[in-house]
């Protein structure tokens, strides 16, 4: 795999959910390498609330790595 | 995405209550942005008790956060 | 929503426990409002063992942020 | 309900693993306070791994919590 | 139940990696103390994904705290 | 079990994520040992958005614990 996690600094809160929900993508790109298999699986799971929110669940635990990671931002 | 998140910081444990149930609806929303789809889908687990646990354990989850970022609003 | 939330701090860790228990349900509450919605799928989840041990799950995961507030109550 | 936490601190790891046992249940017990009830519904679950992998899953967050209570036993 | 659990303390990650298995499991036989019953549940899980999935979430909650135990073998 | 996890420390984030998936995957092996079983269920959850994502919340946990350990490669 490339070089895709450089740092998990961010410069706002913003940017860091938004590198939580990069992590939660790769987990699963990792599992599932094929970007057309990935394709077809989101269009099932974006009509699919209990998918939804499992998918929400993963952001908000890396979103945790994420903050720690930055201090919060404070 | 436009911006909707500067701070993690919040002046009251019930403010930072409903930060996190942000967080969690923008965790569903970075997946699916449709507003109607998503309304659709809230109807139907508004109404299905393992889905709103599910989603009362992401909020959990984010709440941990912002709590965290807030030292616990001691 | 009227004020619920004022403090995460409490004087023993069985009302933090409590504490755990009313963030469990008013996660739930934000996303379904109604009380009879509520009341009619509580007396779904009582005889349902997955659904107890789901909000258990989701009582623990608060229970972490009240304890941490409280410094464990050391 | 009456009194039954009063602390987090034990002597033991093990005493702390039980008493992460002790949360999980009444994290189910405020739910359900039925204790026939409850003893019905354990009857199903000792037998179904999903259900026992969850109970262990609901134990694991709480002993995190009585974990950092007593510093690690360390 | 006899004594299993005198520290957290171990030499290397991957023995704190098996105590974390340890604990899931022991998470799993106080709620069903019978070796035969628990025998015939995991061959039953061992070809079911999503239960070697949850097995694994509840070993790497345990390991977290294992690992912060030790302050990470740093 | 062979020796395979000797420190938590990695170089870069990357390289911590990539320990997280291993940790993942090695709490399925210590459960389910045959190589053959686990490919035969990697084919089936490859094309299962529940099982990916439930895959993706596993490492997450886990990179919380390595991202921990690194000090976050601040």
């Amino acid at each position: 795999m490339d070089s895709w996690l450089n740092t998990l600094q961010t410069d706002t809160p913003q940017e860091g959910f938004e590198l939580a929900l990069k992590l939660a993508r790769m987990g699963v790109k990792y599992t599932q390498p094929s970007d057309e298999a990935r394709a077809t699986l989101r269009d099932q799971y974006a009509d699919d609330h209990a998918a939804l929110t499992a998918a929400s669940h993963v952001v908000a635990v890396n979103f945790q790595t994420v903050a720690a990671a930055n201090n919060w931002w404070r």
